[in-house]
Order: structure tokens, then sequence, then C-alpha cells
């Protein structure tokens, strides 16, 4: 005969089941994007109503209350274990603090906004979408109440919380402002910098596809993805999903630009390294996830930005772009494809921006939220305070809404308190990457070779493998010596546009 | 405000969610098959494995019994609902029946027995996986005893129920029985006037598998397949998954051969077409879904054998298979290509065999397997009794073990009582096709212009719509005005391979 589970295996055991619960739907989603005939929504949409409604149920079982109160005097837990009981902890506080009428609610109010915000941004018309809008914001306030009463926090860092657990604006408030000095004058001298040397030279498609393919599948296996653990496939959307033993990434092509592609699908590799890398013992438990948004950006941002766009990993690569496209003169050579992938321009939608201006278009949307979500801004001078924001930031204007407030999903879903977790990544990654040099000197050197070996035995040590055992703050402390600041940042981009 | 629901209504919502679990369990088996990398095998079967127990933990709810006893009290139920409250007790019953323990033991015995048999079966040796068949037919037998109890049938009966509602060996004895006599004379028959014939001419490959591929899509979309509702993909073993709005064929090509490939597909598509066909309003409900295994079978097999095999189709299908693939000379006539597809011959394996032959090896197995569940044989006898049936049946003995016991997977796996839905199907197919040539004289005019319609309807009104309102006996009475009988199909391979 076996014991009877004490309270904390059985929390274990539980959140285990709830895991694997949360893997399934991800991998429907993944499916929906990858794979589903568009017919198949209506009945995709009953499946995941009814899997979200059992994993809710799961987490609302008044008797895992019971559970925490004995486990959290069990004086038996190691450290991981301990800090898994407070990860589960937080989980299920965050699951059990909002009303489910409000969660329902909000679902709704979600989906009916997207549905408007297509429409609205295909209109370049706020207005259109103001209304709906409006309700996703205010039951969003009301849920941050909520989750703010339980769990002591005020709104904005309740739903921060939810991407990054442990982040408070009032720190971010200091890096950003930090960011927000220094990046107006930065990117001036960029691009002066960038004026006083030629255009590079284009490289014109069209670019076979199935080459594009091969040479992603190529690249990804020298940064170190294991196929036989997962998967590249096509979606509108590029993401990175599945589960550490089998991680289903997604890109899109274009026939008139493979460079974007690479780095794209680069990206999205750096996210599943992560994920491979997260602690064996502890698959489905929360402590054995990933930490945080940010942690998980700076991962891809680690790959894509740190690593792939250094003059090192570009003079490995460059060979392989012209060998694989069959392209000849100046234009293939490193040089000129490294210009390509370091260029600076101020623009107007995020998601085209380079690494310069991007945290601009960050730290507009942060301080735009705290202010909606706080209640001191009304959704009727949004679009008026975006453009006064990029002109602040940036020195540009929107010519509408549709390059303006309405160019982001994020906030017509429902995710309020993500953007912060981008800009967040990228100065987590300088910083790891710093260190990272640091400890492991022959890095830039192996790079070169396309070897990223030296690199990612130092990230599995000192990021993947450590799971959400310590806090970001924590995490970050223990690898380089210090909680984060814009310091790392700061100087790899003066090091890369400037030097 | 709303009524609380009454109990009927209470069984229906959670059904409900039970088949919706159960679709996403078969997602995940399609994705398994047709996606997966091989290094995803243990998450997967994690994940699987806590989807059964939830969906196990669903069905045996003892609040459940509650419902049932209000509900079947319920006087206000309509026709439909009568049915779906018989269907959803009988499921619930079934999975009662069972001990979990054994339930249990029987699946890891499963799953050792058939690691064990690819073993076998590739050394030819049947005594190597004997003792791990052992242990599953000695556990198949105390499951099927538990069943008999508690549905009061005989126990081979129990299993077979399993795969066929209202299944009873006493009614298969009689229709095999007059099968086994009718067919060892009638094979010979088609075989001295096949001889009569010469060979038809080869169409030697190799066959471009992309060509092969649009060309079975081509043929799919004839005979009514939306692609909006479904795809097509590859695996080891061909098969029909998914739900009625997003359907998931997959087969198998292979470069020397087209012909085999294509039948393959329009067999599965005729599955396809049974679940796409199924009352709408009665998804996600027991009696919305497919009667059984016969009646699926009989639905591919009237695509396949009787629709797509007859001159008709092919005098339709031959020109574009010549078209696809660029071919020449007589051996693309449709005559030469209709007398591939009712090639006769002899042979030791089931899944290769021509419809002629097939019965002979299902009535082996049939006989076999009743034999093994009722005590009347050891498995000892096993290879033995299987090459005396051969010789019987077929006046063929298999060389070894690999082409006799050892070929099929099913006992291995636990699958037992599911053979004669095989020819069942086969029966049932011919008795449809023969009724609804009848009643729609232009199906066969229309399958030569590639057109399904006038079929397609006809099954739809008379089999697919009618999901599991009736059983299968009292379907096949109101569709062809009697119960199943050997008669069409005796006359059907009489008119194919004697006149």
């Amino acid at each position: 005969m076996t014991d009877s589970p004490t309270s904390y295996q059985e929390l274990e055991s539980r959140f285990a089941r709830h895991a694997k619960l949360g893997e399934v739907i991800e991998l429907l989603h993944w499916d929906m994007a990858v794979m589903m005939p568009d017919g198949g929504a209506s009945s995709r949409a009953a499946q995941l109503a009814a899997l979200k409604l059992m994993s809710h149920d799961m987490m609302t079982d008044p008797a895992l209350g019971d559970f925490f109160a004995v486990a959290e005097s069990d004086s038996s837990l190691d450290e991981w274990q301990q800090a898994n009981l407070r990860e589960m902890r937080h989980a299920w506080l965050r699951a059990n603090a909002v009303e489910k009428r409000l969660v329902e609610a909000l679902s709704d109010a979600e989906l009916r906004c997207e549905m408007h915000w297509r429409e609205a941004r295909a209109a370049a018309d706020f207005a259109a979408v103001r209304p709906a809008l409006e309700e996703v914001l205010s039951l969003t306030r009301e849920r941050a109440g909520q989750l703010a009463a339980v769990l002591g926090l005020d709104a904005y860092d309740a739903l921060l919380d939810g991407y990054e657990p442990g982040g408070r604006a009032a720190e971010i408030d200091v890096i950003f402002e930090d960011l927000a000095e220094f990046l107006p004058g930065f990117v001036d001298g960029a691009l002066a910098r960038q004026a006083t040397r030629p255009d590079p030279l284009p490289l014109p498609g069209p670019f076979d596809l199935d080459t594009q393919r091969a040479l992603c599948r190529r690249l990804m296996r020298a940064v170190g993805f294991d196929f036989n653990h997962g998967r590249l496939d096509e979606s509108h959307h590029p993401f990175c999903g599945g589960v550490p033993e089998d991680i289903r990434l997604t890109t899109r092509y274009e026939a008139g630009n493979f460079m974007s592609g690479i780095m794209g699908v680069l990206h999205e590799t750096g996210h599943a390294l992560y994920d491979q890398g997260l602690p064996a013992r502890w698959r489905h438990q929360p402590v054995g996830e990933a930490r945080g948004m940010s942690l998980h950006e700076s991962q891809s941002l680690m790959i894509e930005m740190q690593a792939c766009r250094s003059r090192e990993f570009i003079t490995f690569a460059a060979p392989l772009m012209k060998e694989s496209f069959k392209g000849s003169g100046p234009a293939w050579t490193p040089e000129n494809i490294h210009a390509h992938y370091i260029q600076v321009a101020r623009s107007m939608i995020r998601v085209d921006a380079d690494e310069v201006t991007y945290p601009a278009h960050v730290i507009l949307r942060y301080r735009l939220e705290r202010a909606l979500v706080g209640g001191d801004m009304k959704l009727s001078d949004l679009p008026a305070a975006w453009n006064d924001g990029m002109k602040e930031l940036l020195h540009i204007v929107p010519a509408d809404d549709a390059e303006g407030c309405l160019q982001d999903l994020h906030w017509y879903a429902g995710s309020w308190g993500y953007f912060p977790t981008y800009t967040l990544g990228a100065m987590t990654a300088a910083q790891l990457f710093q260190a990272a040099r640091k400890a492991v000197p022959e890095i830039p050197a192996a790079l070169e070779r396309g070897d990223f070996r030296p690199l990612l035995g130092w990230l599995r040590t000192h990021v993947h493998g450590l799971g959400s055992k310590l806090t970001a703050r924590e995490l970050l402390t223990q690898a380089t010596g210090r909680p984060l600041d814009p310091r790392a940042f700061e100087a790899h981009l003066t090091e890369r546009y400037l030097a």
C-alpha cells in the first residue's frame, strides 16, 4: 500500500492535470491557426469553450483552499517545492479573484470588440470601435479592481502581474523614463550616422519559398532547435506554441524579401529554446514554467537581436543565404546584408520598427494604458494623445488612426498590461547577453562559426533551467549581478549604431 | 429568469461536454498520426491520459444515475429526445459496467501486447506474443463478463455491442453461414471467368505524388467532399477522423501505383460523407452520432465498392487519370482501368484482399474470436485453426504466422468483436445501393458524369440524417424494406464478376 498523498502532493497532481489541459487548449489554437479549414471554426470554438470551462472548474474547486492551508505549513518541502507552492498559490489566487460572470462578460466583449476593430482599422475610423472598446476597458478596470483587492496591488499592477509576475509599474516608470530621455537624441544620432554611409545595395526577389523554408530550417538547427521535438509551419501571425517536447513554431514567408522571414523564424526559435530548456523535473508544474513574458521576450530577442543581427552571425549566415538563392555580386556580402539588418528608420507601425525605435512605440502605449486603466484619461482623448506621444518620442505624426491608435490588437482583445514586456524583454536580453559574453568570452567567435552552444549553455544554466523558481528580478540579479536597468541596452545600441 | 434545467436537459448538457472532450481526444490522435514529431510522444501520451481520465470521471459521476431515473419518466420528450435518452443510457451503462482497475489493467496489457506483436509479426513467431495475448484475452473475457452482466447479453455480444450497438452473434451466424456456403464456389466461378479474359494491361509508374494528390482532391470534390469542412493529409495508416464541420482524412501514396491510393481516398471519403451528413440539430448528442461500425463501413464501401469501382464511375474517372498522368495508349482506357479495379485473387492478407475474397477473411476471424472469447478454443490452437480455416474458405494455406494469425493488429490491441462489422458493412452497402438505385434510377447515369448528388441525396435522407435515432436493423428495414441479408451482396458480386 502507498501512503495517501499529502496536501502538497494533491496540489501537484491537480496542477499537473490542469497544465495538461492547458497544453491541449494551446494545441487546439495551433491547429486552428495552421491546419483547420475555415468551416471548422464553430465546432472548434465549442471545444475550446468546453475545455476552458473544465480548466476554470479545476482551479476554482473549493477543495483547493484546504490543500493550500495544510501545504503551507508543511515543513518537509525543499526549495523547489516551496517555490512551486508559491507559484501554485499565485495562479490559484488569480483564477479565483475574478467573478465568473465578469470573466464571461469580458470574454464576450473582447470577441465583439475584436470584430469591430478589424473593420475600424480597415476604415481608419476609431469612433466605430470606441463603444466596444469602452465596454472592454470598463470590464477590464472592474477585473483589475477584483484582482487588485485579492493580490494587494494597484489596478494596473494587477493586470501587469498576469503577464509579468512580480512586475511593478513603479519600477518600470524609472526604467522607461531613463530610456525615454535617452532615445530621442540617440535616434537622431543613429540616423545621422547612418546618413554618412551609402544605402545598402538592394536584394530584389523573388526568392523561392521552398528555398526560404529550407534555409530557415538550416539556421534553426544551427541555433539549436531539435526537429525531433518540434515543427516549423506557416500561419498568418507567426507564433511559438506547443510543449517543450513538441514545440510548434510558425512563420510567414514573402517572395520579395527573405531577410525578414529568417529573422522572424530566429526570433521564434529563441522562444522555443527557452521552452525546450525548462527544467524537465518540474514538467507540468507551475515552477517548471517560463518565468514571465519579459523573460520570454528576452530569449527571443537574445537570439534575434543580440546574436543573429550581430556582425559575427551574419558573417556565418550571409554565405548560406548567397548559396541558397544562388546570389552573386556585392549585394550578397556579409557587410551589405548586415547593413540591411541594422537599418534604422522612424516609422508609425510598431511591428515594423527596428530595435532602436521600437522602445518608443512601447513607452507610448505603456503611458497611455496606465492612464486609461487608472481612469486618468478618457478613450475619446486617445487618438490625440497617441499622436502627441508619437510627436514627442519619435518626431512623427500618424496620418490617421489606422497608423495610430488602431494599429495593435492588444487593447481591443483585452490585453492590457502586456505592452511593457516587449521593451523589458529587449533590455533584459542586452543585460543577459553582456553577462554571458563576460562569463564565456568565446561566444562571439562561436557565433561567427554558427555555433550557438557556448551561448546556449550559459542560458540553460542561468535562465532556462530555472523555470519559475526565482522571480524575474532575482533571476536577473543572480545571472548578471544587478536587477534590470537600461545601461546594457543603451550600451548595446551605442556599440551597434554609433560605433 | 430561466427555469432550472430538467433532468433530461442536464443529461444533454453533460453528454455535450463529454462529446466535445471526445472530439478533442480524437484531434490529438490525428495530430499524433499526421503532424507530431516523434519526440512529442511522451507528452502527448500524458495529455491523452489526463483527458481520458476526465472523460471517464464525467461518465461515472454518481449524479448521472438520478438524472436518468427522473428523465426516464419524463413524458414530455419527443421521439428524438427519447432516442437520445436511450443512447445516453446505453453509453452510460457501458462506461459504468467495467471496474476501473480492469479498464486500466486492460489498457496496459494492450499497449504491452501491441509492442510484442510488432516484433512477433516481423519474426513470424506467434509464440513470442502468445503470453501477452493470453493476458489481453483473459482480461477481455473478464471485461466481457462484466459488460454482459449489466447489459443482459452473452459475453461475445457484449463486446460486439461496443462497435455495433444492437448487433447479435445469433443473427450474424445465419448471415455468415449463408455467405460461407456461397463464397467458395463463387470465387471459383469468378476466377474461371477472369481466366477467360486477357490480363489487364499494366500501368507502370512512377506517378508523381503531387499529381496523385491533386487528382485525389478532384475526385473527392466530385463525390461531394467539402474542403471548407475538412482536410486530406498523409499518415502511415489511412483513416477518417475529425468532426462533421472539420473532417480529417488521411491516405498514403505510392509512386508505383496510383490506383490503390485513389480508392483508399474514396473509401475514407465515404466515411467522411456519413459524418458530414449527420443531423446538425443533434450535434454533440449521442443520437446525433453515426449508428455503428457496420453502417459506417457501409458508407465507405458504398462509395468505394458500389459507386467508384462501377463501370459508370470509371468511365468518368479514367479520362481524368489519363489526363493527370499524361498517359497514352490502350492501358488508359476505361475498360482496362476498370479491369484492374475488379481483379480477383485468393490471397493471405485481408487488407490486400478484393471484395470477393474479403468476406472469407472476416468469417474466419469471426469464428475464431467467438471460440476464443467463449472459451471454446485455446490460444495455442490458434495458428493451426487459422490455417485450417483458410484452407476451408479460400483453399490456400499461409506459409507462416506472419501471413496467418499475426497479420492483423485487432486482437493484440484488444479489439475483439470488431471484425464482423467489415463484412456486415459490405452487405449493408450492397443492400442500400440496390434500394437507392431502385428509388432513384438516374444514379448510374449520374455516376458516369461524376455526379454523386442523386446518390448522396438518397443517403442523406435514408442513412446519414438519421444519426442514431433508429437501430441499424430498423434503419435498414426502413430504407430497404427488410433487415440485413446477403442477397443484395451476392447479387452485386454476381453481376460484377460473373455477368
